[in-house]
């Protein structure tokens, strides 16, 4: 951290600076010879607010030199971390799809998909049994009795069983049931679920907010890994801007970037970036050309009958030949490093 | 809702979307005489799925009439809705003004200021006992004796405490200690939380999320209102943009157009939509003249040594200076009507 | 600008990094005292080339500590800038109201609105005569006649005329009819014509684009003044966001951040920020509180029968009703300093 | 068309409905057996202005049922425009790269950049010979000098030459020194340069305006097109959003979204996109793989010397290194309908 004075700071202002970052443990230097006092201190335990000393008298600016984020950082741990979950795996090359209804409706629904897309080649089942809506009139989902519907269908195909949880106290049950706890966009920064996903042995598939940083994505890991779960998987599934072409706009540079910055493996759901069926094939070639290492899509028997987001929802034929392209391209992807 | 079915549409399809709208309890009607087939359906109680029809085979387009929300609209309750928390006022035409730190640092601290804010005309007292940070090395709050502290210098000075919970486990603690509890910007589509507070008596302060859109804000109020708990203040805090001269952009017009929605009453947040003092001010005033029902502003003793946000706190001063223009605005304040 | 070298930077690196610098003119100053190597270097006329640096080997970051406006920054001219163009001010306190209607459609309406909007105290007239459009298809606009009977009209009701030019073509035209020359949004980085109108007497009005950053702004003012015309006038008028329920976002706080960095004046576009004409009064009181030197705003004698915008123009009696409430609160405006 | 009245709306204000869009050449239906009345107007050779509908006492709402561009619609022209510029071929299932420095600099420079491109198979030579930026004090290009180069350049090793206006009377020089005129991100609505350009009888390479959405982009494209010049060739550059880890934000998903919209071909520019050079492979394997038919890429000798942008610029063996993979990677490019 550099903290560059005013030009006509006095000694005492210096001082005071000086004395906040002893504060923080740093052990900071002064330089005098460049027209205006800088003050520079490594890193310490503590991490230093930024903010304590912009507000200090004589300062005309901080700079950051460092990450604000630690474990999830490449800096780290250079390697790639691979993750497996069952049938499933993450990192290290491989391109992991995992398929599913956005909620999961019925035994047969779920069944019908879970035998489809394990014939195709996934290897992870998606499905909401807990359905964050923004109107507290749509369908919230089948909970507990879902969970235990999707666990079947998945061991009987062999997949990996993926769901959101939402809350704490949904924490306990989707751990008996599930292979992968993802958190969704919309609880990206709910600190204490994500300590409470971090105290489970389970990896956690990750979604970035829909107006999240990439930055604040790495952050929100960070949390999980501090709490003693380091499987985190991040999810990029489109942010929100201006543009409606698309429900929401996806993010595919999010990849080389978290790739630079981080060893975990990043993902990417183009169903929810799209929002509409007929861009999904070309979103999903795009994340396998650009190096993720995997997405998330949305499949239904019946999309014009989902509960939810129907409009967004392959058909089976659709995904077979979605699956049919993944493994072409798949042969020959190169190996993106960044 | 008004569905368009294409030129080409046969009666097959037409009567497959007469039947699902039949699924959701309505009555549709049928006109044929513009060229292409319209269904209208008129409201019903269960929400129709838009995506559900749009994946229709035939459908060309489906238009919603009505808003989405009910009880928090204007349309379902014409009078403005006033809240009162203790010697705070929100709706009926007051300008009502929190004040506080960003996060309660200790006993002296928290009296300070409530003392300071309460000879300055401020009605309630803000002061974070629960902190989302970004970060999991930030500094995260006193917790319960922190609500003590509040509550303690709330009393002392006549004031209404204001505090954020963050989770469903720290509810019934707040409930016991606030008078207004307040559920955060990363919150807002924490679905959970929103029942629980709900299911209290006591108001609740809701921030809008940096990307929601306003019909957004107005569903997460919703949830809250359905759940039993009428009294609901939504606070616009900023939203996320690419401008980087202000922590967040104040959507300032927002205010007009919650009015014409919605019966509840708005407040601003200057300090964190500017993320720096020296606009709060003219935010302030902007907001008093625009038509909120008051601002939530923060303050602290020391600025320069606040454990969070110092950046963007006023000095004692200050705030004593931005509450002389405020009564001296508040007098000749139009009556906003939209 | 401070540069940081890595950690680890030779000898060599640093040594090309100080002739870069002195490339520019530059006399950079090295200290080293700190763990990494800092170099600084002091203003110099030339513009340093941030990229440049940042492509040099070796180093690992670079920060501006100047802004990179120079004329119409408060450093350089710390007093306000105060533009009179007919009987209109802006600056110095004053609060100027320019209105008019979208698109001039013939000499009965222009003039019938000159005569209202005179008659309830706007100084200044506005009314395009060439409609810059989305599509080619839509009104674009009759050209000089146009800025004829808008030269007639603000005569007859001592009006300033103001209007926009969309091309350097325009501009010999413009000068000759009109009293203040609009660059419009899409045009705000059309480098030629801000040249141009650079090269009249007459002052500008400078819209701020529709994605721009206020520095953005700034510079593009720079640009105006720099080829010889110091009287700009800007303009805020609401940036692109997520959000549908207004038109654009209205950056109120545009208004503070824009008197701290430049001494220009800053006028506030409310119709084209709310985009409908009932939020428009409410806009228009929050800029007058915050500071801001004046509005623009549409008035239509027949909204309905507008041929563009219709939708957020203002019927006479709402803009008479908008200036009764607009000198009622003129009178107790504070003076906004920041 | 559909205008939907307010449920009770008189028949007077149904018939101003109907007189105003006969107004337009129109001959609305009406269809009351709904609970509302709804007119429709099928499509007129003139445009329908909706505001001024809207503004129409008793309406409800107004909803468009067609894109509002024509000839640049896939309706309007299903098959692919295929449009051939020198070497370079845009369309048709190709994957036209075209490459060079961001601004031309000297003979040495432009020539050095050409004959590397070419054999690596670049067909195509971008360089800025007018720059438009931000800043008035930084570098401005160097005009007529710099586009004979780049002819000489081009001509030398087999190129097309790719190259900006930024100003009408820039057009005739242009035309005489080069194959593809740009329109750069900041002009996408300077739309008199946008007819200039479409009267000339050279492919136009259209920029995305960085706050654009794809519907304006088309309807820009649409102006050229109106004005007689078929041969546009899209480019997205990546949008500003609130992501700071990027210099903006691809929208990749632009691509499939164009293709159904629009017969017209469209490229990716990674590097204004990217902002650093490390990201530009995995954005350019990106755009082959999701559709995209070319890519625009910077290119320089030695980015750390570079006049502009050097941070975004590919080195030589970079460039080589991606073309290594576009080739292997175009083999096996799935053709991608939508």
């Amino acid at each position: 951290m550099i903290v560059t004075m005013q030009p006509g700071a006095t000694l005492k202002e210096i001082t005071a600076v000086i004395r906040t970052l002893e504060g923080f443990g740093a052990e900071p230097s002064i330089s005098r010879d460049c027209g205006c006092t800088l003050i520079t201190a490594v890193i310490t335990k503590t991490p230093i607010e930024q903010h304590l000393l912009r507000g200090l008298s004589g300062v005309r600016d901080v700079h950051e030199d460092v990450h604000p984020f630690k474990r999830v950082s490449r800096d780290y741990h250079p390697e790639d971390t691979v993750i497996e979950a069952g049938a499933a795996k993450f990192g290290g090359g491989g391109f992991g799809v995992i398929a599913g209804p956005c909620a999961i409706e019925d035994e047969d629904q779920i069944n019908a998909v879970a035998r489809h897309v394990a014939a195709q080649g996934a290897k992870g089942l998606r499905g909401g049994a807990y359905k964050p809506r923004t109107s507290p009139y749509a369908f919230q989902g089948l909970g507990v009795p879902g969970l235990r519907m999707m666990r079947d269908a998945a061991d009987a195909h062999g997949l990996a069983a993926v769901s959101e949880v939402m809350s704490i106290s949904q924490v306990g049950d989707a751990v008996e049931y599930l292979d992968v706890l993802q958190v969704g966009a919309r609880n990206m920064q709910n600190f204490d679920l994500l300590r409470e996903v971090g105290r489970t042995d389970k990896p956690v598939l990750l979604k970035r907010g829909p107006s999240s940083k990439l930055e604040e994505l790495l952050l929100a890991a960070e949390y999980i890994v501090d709490a003693g779960n380091p499987r985190v998987i991040l999810c990029e599934r489109g942010i929100r801007t201006y543009e409606t072409a698309t429900r929401n706009t996806l993010d595919i540079a999010a990849v080389p970037v978290v790739k630079q910055l981080s060893h975990l493996p990043i993902v990417i759901d183009p169903s929810h970036a799209a929002g509409k069926r007929e861009y999904v094939k070309a979103l999903t070639l795009a994340a396998l050309a650009v190096g993720a290492d995997g997405v998330m899509v949305e499949v239904h028997p019946d999309p014009s009958k989902a509960l939810s987001d129907g409009r967004q929802s392959l058909h089976f034929d659709e995904f077979s030949e979605l699956m049919s392209e993944v493994r072409r391209l798949a042969e020959f992807r190169a190996p993106v490093s960044v």
